[in-house]
Parts: C-alpha cells; sequence; structure tokens
C-alpha cells in the first residue's frame, strides 16, 4: 500500500473514550479502534456501530471498529489511554491509584506487544502518576509516552475568560503549568484576549475567581452531572495531541512530559509546555518563572510525587 | 442586531439531544439551547458546560445554555424535539405512544409559547404519530412541523453498503419511503455506488440481506449497547435537517411529512422525499412507484394509522 | 422566507475580489454577488462560474453571480470593496488618490442605493484614507464602514515567526496598530508564540528583521510577482472579517476604524483593535502605549493625515 | 520521523496549479511544492509565499514552497501535472500536441528522478494523449499514472442540473465516460437528484440541452473569460483526486485510466468510472452501456486515437 491510512487506538470505551474515537473520525485523521474489556465488547461494538452510521451523514470517512481483542489495535501509529476507573465515594486516593496503576500496566503489555512503534498518550487519573506507570512498563523512550491535561485546563479558562469579556473563544489563549486538578499552575501573564494581558481587561477579584474555578473545572461538571465526570473537552483535548502528532504540526501545546532537569525536577511526568510533532514530544520549552509561580510548581510537583509513592 | 445569531433549542438532554447540540455547535450553525425537566436541570447544566469548553479546542465559538426553563427558548429559528421515553421490557407499545403523546403536548405547548414562528423537527418515537401530535397540538402549518426517519435509515444503508463493496461511503447515495423501522421502503432502485445502481454491483441474495439489516437497523444498536439506543446517527441527521432549513439550502431529503393527498394518503405523517429549505418542507417529492413499492407503503403507512388510533 | 441566505456583494473582480468571493462561497457563509465595471462583465461571470462549477467537488452550495449590474446587489448585509486601480511605475501617490476616491465615491453611491442598511468593509489603497471616503459619501454610522490592513499585516508577521521557530503558525499570534504599510506599528510585546513572549525566543536583531519584513510584507509579493499584488492573504483576511460580523462573534481583531478621541486622534481612521460583531465595530480597545509606540502611531496618523489632504 | 507529512508537488504555477496548491493546503493534505520554469521562479515563489501568509487566517498549517528547481520535489507522495501552452488562435491542433508533449516528457523525466515511487495526475491538454505520454515516458505501472477529466466534466453537469432544478448542488450527482470536451459521453441514465433519475424531473430537450452545455463547458468559460481558461473547478477536481489516493479512501470518481482490454479498448488511456485508492487506481469499473452509449464511447476513443497519431 504506498498510502496507508493512520491507525489510532482508543483504550476505554466510556464516554470520554467513545467520544474521542468519534472525533477521530469526524476528522478523518485515522481509521480507529476502540478497545474495552471482554465484558463489553458488545456496548462498544454498538458504539461504535452507531458512530460509524453517523459518517454518510457528517460526509466523514472513516473506520471504527469496536472490539476486546488487541490484535485490533496492531500497528497502531498512536494509542490514547482512557481505560481506568473513576473515584467513588468513599474510595481512599491509594485504592484509586492502585487500581489504575494495574490497568495501566496490563494495558501497556497489551500496546507494545501489538504496536511496538507507537506513541502513547495517556488521559487515566491521577494522569501525571498514569503516564509515568505507562511509561515505566512500556520501556518506550520518553518523547513516545505522553500525558494530557493542559490542553483541557486551558480550555476551561478559555470559556471562562469569553464569557467575563462577552468575546470570541477564538481570540483567548491562556497557560497552564504543572499538575492537573487543584495544583494546577495558570500562568495569567502568559494569557490574553486577542494578545492583549488579561490583567488589563479584567479586574485582579474576577480574575482570581476564574483562575479558581479553573482549577476546579472537572469537579464543577462531576458536580453537575451527579453521575459521571466531563467527556466532551477531554477527548477534544486528546485529539488536539492526536492531530499534532500525526500531522508533525510542531504545535505549542502544554503536555505531561517526563522532566530530566527541566524547571529543576527529574524523574517525574508533569505538565509543562512542550512542541508536539510527528515524533510525539519533540521539546520542552523552559520558562523563566516568578518566585511564586516556582513555589506554585514545587507544589504541585510535590503532589505528583506524593502520588507517586503509591505506585508499587 | 444587523446579524444575529441563529438560535436553536433542543428539547431532551438524554444522549440524541446533547450529542445534537454538540454537532449543531461544532458547526457553528447556531446558539444552542439544552432543555429537560426540572429534575434533570443540574446535569444539563453539565452537558452544556463540558461541550462550551471543547469550543476552545475543536475551534467553534457558539452559546450552548443547559436549562429546565422554557423562557430560555424564547424566538429560536428551529426547535428539535427528543425529549419522551423509550420503550422499556414490559410496555406496552401503546403505553409508550401514550406517554410519549403527553410530552408531545405539554412540549409543544411551551414551544409554541416562546417561539411561536419556529420550525419543529421531531425524532421521538413512534416518530410519525408524535410528529402528527406535535403539528396538531401546535397549529403551526405542516411545512413548519418535519419528523426525521428517513436520513438516518438512509446512512444506515449506506454504511452497509460501503461496507460490502469496500467503497467509500462518500459515494454511495440509498433511498428509502416510509414508516421508520421494520416498516420502512428503501427503494433499492434508488440507491447507487458512484452511481451505477447496486444490483449490478451485488447479488440480489446479499442486497436483500442488507435492506433487512436496514431495517432492523435501530434494533441492532439497541441489542448491542444492552442499554439504551443509537444516537450519534441519529443526532447527526437531525443536524443535517436543522442545517437545510438554516441555509436554505433547498436540499433533497427524506422527511416525515404530512401528506394530503400525496402517494394515495391523506391526514397523515409518512416518509417521503421532499425538499428542505428556509420554510421547512418546501415541497414534497412524488415518485412513481412499482406496484410492489406502493404495496409496501401501504403497509407502512397502515401500521402508522394504526399508532395514531391509540393517540387520544 | 423564515431563514434568508446571507448575501455578500463584491465590488471589483481582479484578483483578490474573485478570491474573497471563493472563499466566502467556500465557507457557504452567503449568497455572493462579484461586481465589476461594464467593460469586465464577461470575464466577471467566467470567473463566477467557474467558482460555481468547483462547488460540487469541493461540497459547498452557495450562489455566486458575476455581474456588472449593482441591482444585483440589492439587500445586501455585507458589501466587500476591492475596487480600484494599483499604483503603476511612473504613477504619482497623488494621482493614485484621486483615481481610487473617485471610484470610492462612484461605488459608495450604487451600495448605498441598493443596500442601504449593509456593512462595508473596504481594502482598496491606500485603504485609511480610502475607508474614510466611503464614510463620508455614504453616510452611514461609523461602525458600519470598516477597512481591511491590520489581520494581512498581522498574518505576514506569524508566518514569518513560525518559519523562524520553525513551530505551527496556529500557534503564533501578533499585533499590529496603524496604518497599512511602512507605518505600521507592530506591538512585538503583544505577539506570542504559544503564549510566550516573542522577545524569550527570538533575539532583538532576527525580531526586528522580522518587524522590517512585515512592514514591507506587500512590497515583497509584488517585487516577486513582478506584475501585479498579493491577493490569497488579502482575500482570507477580509473573509475572517466578514465572517465575524456575519456570525457576530465579537471577536478581536485590528480594522480600520474611524476615531474620534480614542488614541488622541480625531476625525481619522486608523489601524486600532476592536471588537468585531454582528453590528460590525462594536467596540474600539484602547491600550496603554510606550512611549515609542505612541510616537510610531503618531507618525502613522501623521501620515494618513497627509493622503487625506489629497482627497478632494 | 514517525509521522511524516505527506508532499504534493505541483507541476506547472499558472493560475490552475497556483489553485490547485492553494486548496490542497487549505485542507492541510500535504506539504506542497510549487514548481515552474527558472524564468518564472520569481511570479512562482510569490505566489506560494501570498498562499503561505493566507495560512494563519484561514486556520491551516502547511508548507507552500515555489520553485524552479526539481530537487525540492524529492519523493513526492503525489505529482499533479498542470504545465504546457493552451492552444491560442491560429495554433493546429498538431502543434498544440506536439508542443505540450515535449513538455510531457520533460517534466516526467524530472518527476520520476525525484519521485520514483510516486503517483502522477496530469491535467495538461488534451489530457488523455498526455497522460498516455507521461505514462510511456515514466515507465510507471498503469495504477500510477492517472489524468483527470470526468470529475471536472461532472461538476459542470451537477451545477448545470442543480440550476435547472433550483435543488443544492449536494444532492446531484452525475456521471461521464469517455475523453474530455465534445467528445465526452454523460450517462444521463446514471446521473440523478437525490436519488431520483434526471429523466423523471427534466423534459428530454432541457436534459439534452444541459448535456450539449456541459460537453462546451469549458469553452464557454473560455470565451466568458476572453482570456485564459477555467481554473477553480478545475483544481478543486484535481485536489478530489489527490485526498481519495493520500486517505485511500476507495472512492468511486471517473478517471483517464489505461485500458487493456476494458470497455474494448486497448492500449489507450480514457475516462472510465474507476476506484481511486492508496495505490492510485485499484480498480476499473466495467458497465453494460446501450448500444448509443457504445457507439459514443468508441467515437470518443476513436478522437483520442486521432490525437495519439500526432506523437512522437
Amino acid at each position: 500500500m504506498m498510502n496507508r491510512r493512520k491507525k489510532v487506538s482508543v483504550i476505554g470505551a466510556g464516554f470520554t473514550g467513545a467520544t474521542t474515537a468519534f472525533l477521530l473520525a469526524q476528522k478523518e485523521l485515522s481509521d480507529v479502534v476502540l478497545v474495552d474489556i471482554p465484558q463489553n465488547e458488545n456496548p462498544t461494538k454498538g458504539k461504535a456501530l452507531d458512530m460509524l452510521e453517523a459518517g454518510p451523514v457528517q460526509g466523514f470517512d472513516a473506520n471504527i471498529k469496536g472490539t476486546s481483542n488487541y490484535e485490533d489495535t496492531a500497528d497502531s501509529d498512536i494509542v490514547v489511554i482512557t481505560a481506568g476507573i473513576a473515584r467513588k465515594p468513599g474510595m481512599s486516593r491509594d485504592d484509586l491509584v492502585q487500581t489504575n496503576e494495574k490497568v495501566m500496566k496490563s494495558v501497556t503489555n497489551e500496546i507494545v506487544k501489538y504496536s511496538p512503534n507507537c506513541i502513547i498518550v495517556v488521559l487515566t487519573n491521577p494522569v501525571d502518576a498514569m503516564t509515568y506507570t505507562v511509561f515505566k512498563e512500556s520501556g518506550f523512550p520518553k518523547h513516545r509516552v505522553i500525558g494530557q491535561s493542559g490542553i483541557l485546563d486551558t480550555a476551561r479558562f478559555r470559556t471562562f475568560i469569553a464569557e467575563e469579556l462577552n468575546l470570541s473563544v477564538k481570540d483567548i489563549t491562556g497557560f497552564v503549568l504543572g499538575g492537573h486538578g487543584d495544583d494546577m499552575v495558570p500562568l495569567v501573564r502568559y494569557s490574553y484576549a486577542g494578545g492583549i494581558p488579561l490583567n488589563k481587561l479584567i479586574s485582579k477579584e474576577r480574575l482570581e475567581a476564574i483562575v479558581e474555578r479553573t482549577r476546579k473545572g472537572g469537579g464543577e461538571i462531576v458536580s453537575l452531572l451527579g453521575n459521571g465526570s466531563a467527556y466532551y473537552a477531554p477527548a477534544a483535548s486528546l485529539v488536539e495531541m492526536v492531530e499534532a502528532i500525526l500531522k508533525d504540526q510542531r504545535r505549542v501545546l502544554p503536555s505531561i512530559a517526563y522532566l530530566e532537569g527541566e524547571y529543576g525536577f527529574e524523574g517525574i511526568y508533569l505538565g509543562v509546555p512542550t512542541i508536539l510533532g510527528g515524533n510525539g514530544i519533540e521539546e520542552i520549552i523552559e520558562l523563566d518563572l516568578h518566585e511564586e509561580e516556582k513555589s506554585q510548581l514545587e507544589k504541585s510537583a510535590a503532589s505528583v510525587k506524593n502520588v507517586m509513592t503509591v505506585l508499587s
């Protein structure tokens, strides 16, 4: 075959995994294999078929296959991991970490077996530690194991700013460092509306309130839904990373990357600005941080390390 | 305001309603109001917010509002109805019809109150009878009350044909008349691959098997999912109709339309080829049917009439 | 008609006008009327027909009409003016201004006659003075007469920066004030790569060279082409403005706007950051400028005023 | 590089070549190299740069390089040939054929030298004979040398039908066999509006008039333009073929293909329905033709053979 279609496998056919598969197909970025455990094989096939049947109407042409058999993922260019459990009431954080660590290891072994040259993008929480687990288990070079959190955090920040200013979200940019969740470090001084620094347009109080809302953005959705968590924006964020890699775009996007000295950290995965291209993470961009930002980032890293102590 | 954004309200924030809202926003066709009952207000808000947060990443700019308050739908250009219950094990068909009839009446009154000039597109099953109910309750002229089924049925048929022939679904066209479900009347002689009639490319037996699979296409998904029904392809189908109307495209698309003599039927809603444009259904296209097709269409109409006897 | 298609007329069917018409149709933003003088009616019709014939292949559905009769522009939502002559060797600047002023007046009268409620976007050079002429001649309120230059200037700046850094142009933003051409005032401190200020990524010397290349960006193309001037990027820039207005996006985009005190100027059209929405220019954003920037902007304004002295 | 960008070279930087380059970049299908003769190197660079500068505005990210050096085309996945002269008043057809034959040979040698594994798509007229020349000169297998004419002819036919019926061009399909121009064989019985055969919707007389207009569709544009020929629709048609190949879509599209017995012809290139996928022409679809269609196709083939006698 002279011009082979790209192939992306998505592990985990829950709402985020399924939506990721759909958005990939919609953009005709690749054929898609949606994988879940054998007990969920039929629903997974059902979702894949339903998406496929949307193709003629939406005008996209991509194969979408639901399966529980990892053989179907063979020779994927990229594998996205959304599998794992969400924290439930009464479950300790350590239980969550240990359960998902096992899922990551098992999934990673299957990925490596069938797609030894792929790039892996991880979404499963706690995402910094889980990306580390996949990195270690896969034996892949660091540029080929990447976690997602910053695109999503930034998207939420941009949404809130656009609403605050009653401006198009197209012209709002944001910038986030560090771990996902409460520890994230939004760099407000690198965030703009139409290129204009936000602090010229929004009062300090409102800006702080929006930063705080962003930090808790995942929880806001969880709390509204009552049962389950966000999946549209997370899926869109994963697709942004996949597109940058498949099309070798050299985008400047925040990724959870393995640090070996950058920003003063060693041996952990943390959210930093990166260049995403055909090889995965092609570069980590190091910024000079203010003292306060540094200490926030250290707090965020400490929190990641703390989770990592639970890993086996 | 010189250039007002279009506004589409989607009633029912289940999977189909939510996906419809997302696909509308993605195409920047309009702002979207997603409505559900007060008990579901928070989850509806949560879904809307999650979609909105995907906007900065996917590059679309549209307001998406979740609500249980019909005031928010005021002055909609189009209202899409996906509300209602699905048939559950042990529930009689008549129970389903009567329950959804009540939902349609209640929803229609709210729509008419707040958007007296809108066009209504109905998806709720049994869709032919429910579209009739909305038509009667609204008092709207027939061209402004339209049901969806044929685009979805055709999309499934096209998907199966593309798979059978290993060809791009972009080049497969299909044609379906009559009611949704087992009674649909696929006009195979008006279905093509790259313009070539399908019977020149596929054996009679395989073609019949594919027609049969299309008839049961909704059930296939229900059976695979185990819990719930298709929503990606139904949502895409609704969006196709909304786009044709908002952009005044005069598309040739199958709609559930009110017949006053066309095809020999009077006073029922049935799936027929129509021209969809800025005014809704601008024309019903009448085709000469073969005897067998005629009798199939009569059977389909009888089945719709039979459901209508259950209406209050 | 309940859902009327939008209508945009493009005056001047040269390369820029024709490309603008094509890009508008491609996006299905509106139907398009392409107008040129009677002597060019046939070529204008030929271009329009050729574009129309690309529709089935590219999948867009928009009417494109070539004409020399302004009646065909009746009730346009937006009219884009690209008509006028380009400066030729041996022609004085004053001759250019006076010739194009006459064209603007004649064109404006026709526009006002047939589309008294439209918004006008001007591209013809010298664009600051020509936009002023159209404003005066039309009698329209200032928010409905807008000139284009900053989007194009910024696009060139972004292209050069992306090339310099070998990064995706998607992540580069730029910011330009003032008149078009040598007098433009690129605000480098408001220009970023992935949100990171450019001066952290590019040396001062290279940045100055790129600013200089941007200032002369139009001339670079003229000089390469040998005969004629740029049209792809100018047309794309016009379409960006039209889209922001038709979709009421409230984009933060640089426009040539009528100043009544903003930035200390009175009664001239000058390039400033604006909010473009359904009403045209909905707001002018005033920034605090550094001393050097202020003096550059004053120089730019003086240059515009100087051209305006030539106006009748 | 794990995910390499695709590369398409376009030979000939006239209007069609330039527009093809732009449409390819817009779709982010590949990086593009636009090649013309050394005398045109600067204008070619100018056009490429102008297109590139439209990227930030239109939101596409693709390199576009203008050059006269074939080394820049090295390792192209696809090469599109638009080079050659157009017939001028007073020029005999044989002169045209012989001049363009020389161009084809020279261009083909450069292509083969730098991209020995590419697929070549030819547009230069007379396209059937020129595709044959490229095939012979390249030594490539037949599935990798393809001519364009049927997509363009069909697009024109669809445009005229949509206009006649006042329907969206999205729902009109057409079918054309044979050579480009007056000898083309439109298969009206395989052409539809919304799946409905055209002869049910349009009178025989009007349909014949539209077929005749389609046959002379290129001439209609030439005559209107006065100077030059169509380029928007031809470029869009080339891009459709390139997309089908790069994305391995297995589209059913008309191509000028090398026949070895199909339709009773041997050793000539002729317009026939084909399956276009990752390998180029993956299959020729043979249809049963009516007697009249057969004789028209024979006439068309005879005309192609007649041109081929002029080849050296």
